[in-house]
Formats: structure tokens, sequence, C-alpha cells
């Protein structure tokens, strides 16, 4: 399988990107196969044509704001936990109706690796030291588990809900792995189905593929890696990208929505009936998913797609907001308008762009459909430019200091556009969002222990809303407010398995009346005190 | 100046506190005089009197919930610079022309040292590590000096913010010394006015005032140390006292409100023709020094006694909130009440008791001269259980792992119950409170870091409100969300002299079309742009 022999060569010559086959000489036999397996899985007229129009785009919506053309989401889309109080048990039990008539699946978007953790594997698979050390993954699944049963006590009806998770390339493996060592958690193994997303190799400002050593493609992660992250001075239109981007599904041909079609995932949802699916991310440790209330706001309203969301309350919070744009529904992001756009109050005093995007999506399966077969191509690459690795004709490998090529890129939300009734869920931020995305580091946001904080956090709140208390070593009643040693938030130690409660109901019967020392773990074989500094 | 032909020896025995004396004959003379300098400013009677009464309410009010005591302060007397943005200006006017009748002066509760800070002189004498390097005190001076610019510019005359500052025994010296060494920064020496709080022994749980050592008396300092604020498990009371200690003024006579009338303050009002005061804590670098918009609020409202506060967003947040109980206004501490109190909403979708107390607050001088004269006394002390190192019989320092003794207090708002026209002002956190209290530390709360950034922040906006703009070493235009680095906020560096502007107001001329690299300065003598990485 010589390049020249089997016409590799003539179709790299056609799309220009001869080059990647400059080291071909000093490559040994695996790495020759391995080159050879990536570039035949590669239509290069297609990425090219990805490439000219995404740059086309990326500098024509160049420095343009957008102030003038937004609007706010209309209170009658909104539905909100906190000001519609008296829908909350109607939607759940539409939900949950749901859930029991097996019409709704799962879909989680976990392609990322734990770069910025600071660890190679596949982000579900972190552990931020709970008292249980769980997974993301695991927590996710009991969770999944629980609302199965709790769908399935109320309507006397064995129920399923699927789960789609997309991994890339990266992660595929370690990922299936990960899952059949622990048995999938206790889901079915054929409720569990995986797929992956599309990859795109990382290209220089000339469309150059490039290639991070002599016979390896630098193909786009499916997470912002640090250096995108870190990069202070992209111009306007990237750096708005840049903070939506852990939102994103990198991809090069229609990623999430091109994978669901071209693998099969829409015809698996149709064939299992589903008729509602929930989209999250991987990284937020208080994810509830598949959200009864969420998805059954979402059905009485008869919404195609919905947007769960947090509201902003500070202007310059790094959050892109869900609002209408040209009379369209989309995710802005806060560096795409001025401070005096983003300061702008309504009567009320709220902010009036305050719908902040939290990567919760809920899609109708017939939208989706739609999606997958009529707009994805639609979708345009958005750009990002970062510093990639590369090796020069040398073959030394290069590590610049400043953007030296460009990542292109689709986002999960650049489908609300197409929404015929779009709705907007607002939640509490201190129950349903805390993202993991940092490893530990002084005044460190969304990391491992803001993450396990939020979490034990939620479940101290739902044991003292259950009516137990909690003492301390001399027998007092602690607080319920975290004392601040040393301007340090040190929650009470407590954590309640998914299986044992899915959002805080069934825990009177456990607790009521009842005083624990933390650290309190509740699980399927019971309620336990463990030691002190336990965790 | 012998003890026993003293007669203090008598008057210690009457007041079973003769085991003050115990290690007499083992201090030299310096040692003696300064015991008793001590011990001759104290009446015993009234300490002891004190004692007993605070130990009884302490008990009686131990466990006791006030949820069904609970109101919510009532819209009419809620002013917000949110929901009443037409009538901010009016407010501003109002206050201002007060200020240019010098009717309007400022106090300042600066008794605290720095000891969770971890140094010993007083806080406002700390450095935050701004690029000026200016302490908190000289931030506050600048900020009086400012507003009597602006109030004499728009009323063309003379007018005066007398500022009276409360030092307490242990900062009053090296307070005096740090003004005097700056030239009270440029304000007149007569009206930077200092006087002193008054100190109350520690004592044990029996009423015997502790020695720290053997010829000196353990004397509650004037903020909470850190024994009391790390103190994880104190009785529901105590527990509740703690956190708002940082607004107290740790007092045995009366405080604030007794300095106020036997140190001749309050004559100096009168003499000044003071109408209007406003108190405050030294340590919120935020602070709107006798912020017009506040003043003119409470004075077109009529209001004898008024309070700044925040919306408090989140339910467990460690907070006091103002609030009506059994018909009077105090500030509850969240521990006081359930977490269901805490949770409970108005319709409107915010918490019902969502005013959050920062230690701002407006008196009249006729309702601070009831209070001094009148209500004073009948202020209960609040204890406060604390661990104090003391000596043992034979003279051994001891340092408690427990709670040894109490030490006794009282709150700056304790008053608010005797107001016969309260209102309430409620403003945005992120442009006036952000308090130093500890020293910086991962995930520290509170820290110079926080001051610091929150600081820079505010003044990055006004820039951008100015149509300021910034930019980076590559001259791009840097996004108005600092990036997130690492997950660490980064805020672009810049600060703005209070000499230059109090509020944002007058930036225009220095910024409007302008680009910045960072660190952007602005005091009297100009527009600066220091080097990169300048703090």
């Amino acid at each position: 399988m010589d390049p020249s022999t089997s016409g590799l060569a003539q179709k790299l010559a056609e799309a220009d990107q001869s080059h990647l086959l400059h080291f071909w000489n000093e490559l040994n036999a695996t790495e020759r196969a391995d080159l050879i397996h990536d570039l035949q899985g590669m239509d290069f007229q297609e990425i090219n044509g990805f490439f000219k129009n995404a740059m086309e785009m990326s500098s024509s919506s160049k420095h343009e704001k957008m102030d003038a053309r937004m609007e706010p989401v209309p209170r009658e889309v909104l539905g909100s936990v906190t000001r519609d109080r008296d829908c909350l048990k109607d939607w759940e039990l539409t939900g949950l109706h749901s859930i029991s008539q097996s019409k709704v699946a799962v879909l989680l978007l976990a392609g990322g690796q734990g770069t910025r953790l600071g660890v190679s594997y596949p982000k579900g698979m972190y552990d931020v030291g709970l008292p249980s050390h769980k997974t993301l993954f695991q927590i996710q699944a009991e969770r999944i588990l629980k609302l199965q049963q709790l769908a399935e006590q109320k309507h006397k009806i064995k129920c399923c809900i699927p789960w789609y998770i997309m991994t890339s390339g990266r992660t595929m493996e370690s990922t299936k792995e990960f899952f059949s060592k622990h048995n999938y958690f206790g889901l079915g193994k054929d409720n569990v189905v995986f797929f992956q997303q599309g990859m795109l190799p990382a290209m220089d400002y000339k469309g150059k593929i490039i290639l991070e050593s002599k016979g390896k493609l630098s193909m786009a992660p499916g997470e912002p890696t640090q250096d995108l992250c870190c990069e202070p001075h992209l111009p306007q239109v990237e750096s708005v990208r840049f903070k939506q981007v852990c939102f994103c599904i990198s991809d090069g041909n229609g990623g999430l929505y091109r994978a669901l079609g071209n693998q099969g995932i829409m015809d698996d949802m149709e064939r299992r009936g589903i008729e509602f699916i929930h989209v999250y991310c991987v990284d937020n440790i208080l994810v509830k998913v598949a959200d009864p209330a969420f998805v059954g706001f979402c059905v009485q309203k008869g919404a195609d797609c919905g947007a769960k969301v947090v509201e902003k309350t500070n202007p310059t919070e790094a959050v892109g907001v869900v609002c209408k744009v040209d009379g369209r529904y989309q995710v802005v992001e806060y560096s795409e308008i001025t401070l005096a756009t983003a300061e702008k109050r309504s009567a009320d005093g709220r902010l009036m762009f305050n719908a902040g995007n939290v990567a919760n999506h809920f899609f109708s399966f017939s939208f989706l459909k739609d999606i997958v077969q009529k707009y994805e191509p639609q979708l345009q690459h958005h750009v990002a430019q970062k510093k990639i690795p590369h090796v020069d004709g040398e073959g030394q490998l290069i590590k610049p200091d400043k953007p030296n090529g460009i990542k292109m890129e689709k986002f999960v939300f650049d489908i609300f556009q197409f929404a015929k009734t779009f709705v907007v869920y607002e939640v509490l931020r201190e129950d349903e969002f805390s993202p993991l995305k940092n490893a530990d580091s002084q005044d460190g946001k969304d990391t491992p222990t803001t993450a396990r904080h939020s979490l034990m956090s939620l479940h101290h709140r739902w044991v003292l809303n259950a009516g137990g208390h909690f003492i301390d070593e001399n027998g007092r009643r602690v607080p319920a407010i975290p004392s601040l040693k040393d301007g340090t938030d040190l929650p009470i130690k407590c954590e309640i398995s998914p299986l044992v409660s899915y959002g805080g109901e069934g825990l009177e019967e456990l607790v009521k009346g009842r005083e624990f020392h933390p650290t309190l773990m509740i699980d399927e074989s019971g309620v336990h005190e463990l030691v002190k500094n336990g965790v």
C-alpha cells in the first residue's frame, strides 16, 4: 500500500496536501500504516471546502457587534423553577410519564479528554474525591437508573432510558473499556450506545493540514486545549468562540449531527420509539440527567427544542446567553456585545440578557431528524485560532507561542435557529450546574474541589429539608451554613447515592428527626457515618 | 500605688476579681503600672452586671428559631439601584446637596487589627497590592476628598465631610500616626476625628476576668479573632453571632454608641451642624463613602435609619439579612432560621429574605442622639464563646482547644429596632461590596487578591463605559470579560484614582475612543500605561 500506487498520493496532490507525505521515507511500517489509515478516511476536497468557507465567514463576521439585533427571551417561552413553582410538580409528572413510556433518551457529549484537568483519559472517568470516589460516568449512570425506577414505580411499567454516549477517536476505546469493566453500572449493555464524533485536522492559515509529528496529523480534539483557553489575544470573533468552546463538538464532518446520521444513532432511536432527547455535557457533576421537570415542561409547551439555563447575575460573567438575534434563537457570548448591552436590565431589575447557557438541551426526535437530514449541511464552521505544535520541514517539533493555525468547529446550539417552537427553562445554579474544567489551583474555578463541594452542599440541603440534622464532635447542632474558616468554604461532608435519591426525594424515612456526624454517606446499603476527615 | 493601699484590692475583692492580682509580687514596676492603669479604668460592678445579663439572655434565646416571626422588607421601604433606576439621579442630587451644605458626616469603624490577614497593624493600613499600592485608608480618604469637590463644583460652595474614625485601644496610636505621617491624605487635620471604642475583658464561664499573662488582662479585640471565626462547634446562638461579628463593635461600655457620647463626638457633630451620618466598616475596598445616592434616598424618604444591602441570591450564603421580626427591623443571621425559610421565594423568584447586610448604614443625627442618650443602655450584650489563651495558677500560658470563656459584644445594627422610619437601599455587589478579611489562600474568599480584582474589574468597566478600549501586546482588542486562564479570573489591570473619579464619572474626556495597554493607571497627573505584570 504505497501511496503512489494506491492513488493516495494523487488525491493529496489534487488537494494540495502532498506535504503530508513529506516524511514518508523516514516512517516505519506501523507509522506508514497508521498514516495511510488516517488519510484514507478523509475527504480532502470537502475539508478544503470547509476551510474556505470557515475563513470567509470568520473574516466577514469579525468585529461585528450584535447589540442592535438582540432581543431577550420573552417571558411566555420561559419556564422557571423559581417563578413557576406551581407548575413544577405537573411538569415533572409529564416528564416521568414520557420516561415510563420509554420515549426519552439521553445523549451525552463526552468527546473531551481531561487535558485541562491534567489527565489524559476521558473526563467522565475522573474522580473528584467524593466520599464514595464515584466517577462522573458512574454518578450519571446511577441517576439514569434511579429515574427509570421512579418512572416504573409511578406507572407500574418497565421502562428504559437509552444512553447515547458520543466519544471522540481519542476517547472511544478507553470509554468503552471503562463501562464494560464496571458492567455498565447496572444499566443494560444494550441501552448504552457509544458512537464517535468526527475529527478534523488542524490547518495552518494557508489551509495546509498540520503534521504534529512526521507521520501523524494534528487532529482537533473534542475539547478546547489549554492553548486555546488560555489564548488571551484572539481577535474578536475567535475569542467569542473559545468561551463557548466548552460546549462545542469539535468536528469536521458535522460532528454530533452528522455522526447521529452516519453511525445509525437516529435509526436506533427510531427503532426504540424515542420521542424526546436530553443532550448534556459530561463535566457537570450536578447534571439532572433526563430531568423529568425539564422534559415535561418542553413536552407540555410542544417544543421541538429547549435550552436549560441559569440566571446570569453579573454582567461580566463569562457565560453565553440564550437570546433572539434577528428573530431567531441562538447563544450569544458576552464578548460579542458591548458592556452596555451586557449591563442592560429589565424593569424587574434582572439583567435583560440573563439566560446563561449550561449546555443542557432538549430536542424532539423529529426536530433532531430534520437537523440531521436537512439542516446539518447548512451549519457553518466556526474558526478558533490555536497554537498548534507541529514539525517543520526538517521534522523538528515546533511549539509556537502565538496562534499558527486554526481549528474548525460547530456548536451543539448552532441548531437553535432551526427550531419552530423554542423554549427556555431556568434552574438554580447551586442545584444544577457545577462544571469540572480545571485542575485545583489558587482561586480555582470549576475544579475538582468546587465540583465536590457543590455536590456535598446540595446533598447537605437535601438532608436538612428532609428533617435531618448534623452535629459536631461535641454533639452540638452544626449551623446549616458552613462556617467560613479562613474564608474557605468547608461544606458539611455528605453524599447521597443517586440510587437512593435522584433529586432529594424519599429521604424523610431515612433522616427525619435524626442527628448525624459528618461524613454522612447514604447509599443502597443504608445510612453510614464515616470517620471525620474521611475525605 | 500599691493596690492594697490604693483601695483597688478591696474594689477587686468586692467584685470577686481578686485573682487579677495573683501574680502581683512577680511583676516588675512597669508591668505593675500597666496593670493598675487597666484596672483603674474599669467599673467591675458594671462589668459583672453585663456578664450576668449577657449569660441569661444567651441561654434564654438559645435554639429559638425565628422563622415564624420574620417578615421580608416591604417594597415601599426599599430603594434599588436596579429597580428604581429612574430615581437614582434625583437621589444623588439630593445627597450631593446635603453634602454641599456640610450636613453629611462619615463614621468609620476601624477598631480591628488585621489579625486574620496575618498583620498586627490596623486593617485600614493594609495594601492589597494595587498598582498604586494605596492602603484602604487612603482609598477612602480620597473618595471623601473627591466627593467634597463634586459637591463644591455643583453648588459653588465650600463644604466639608468630617470623618469620624473609631479605633480600639490597640489601634488608636498606630492609626493616628499613620494619618499624620500621610498628612491626612489631603483632608484637613481638624476634619479627621479619632475616637476610641470601649473594650471589655474576656471572662471565663464563672465571670472571672481572664489574665492573658501574669500582669495583663485579656481584652476583647474590636474584631473576631481567628479562634472565634474558625470555631466550628459553637452552640446555635453563638454561631449565629460569629458570622455577624465582622459587623460588630466589641465593647463593654456601649461601644460605638457610648463612645460617641462620652468622647464628645455627638457634640462635635452638633457643633458642625451634621444632620446625616454614613457608618461603614474599614474592610470594604469598594465602599462608596458618604454615597450621595444612598444618603439622598434616605433623606427623601425622611428616614432616621437606613441600611445598604446587596441581594442574597444563594440561600446558604453566609450573610445576615435585614428583615422585620415582630414588626421591628433587625439583621437575622442565616443560622437563626431553618433552611426552608432561607429558601423561601417571592412571586418574582427572588429569595424572600434577600437583603444582605453589608455594614453600610445611614443614621440621622437626631436618631443617633436618641440612641446615645436614651436607648444605648437598653442594648443587650451578645455572647460569643471563644478559645482564650490564659495563664493558669502557676502562671503557665494555656492555649485551649475548645471555648473556655466569653466575649461580650453589641452590634451596630442592634439599634435598627428603635428606628421610626427605616429604609433599605439595595446596590450591586460587584459595584460596592468586596470585604477584606482573610489572607490569600487556595479558594480564598475576601482576600487581598479578591479585593484587588474587584476594584480593578470595576475600574475596567468604568473605562469601557466611558468609551475606552483595551488592547493586548499584539494591538488586538481584549474582550471585556477576562479570559478564564486555568479557571483563574485575571481581570484587566486598571486602577483609577478616587481623586479622578468617585463613581465612574468624568472619564470620557480621558479615555473615550482611546486604546490602552494594561496596566492602565489614571490619577491626578494623567493617564499612564505601566509595564505589563506591573502588579
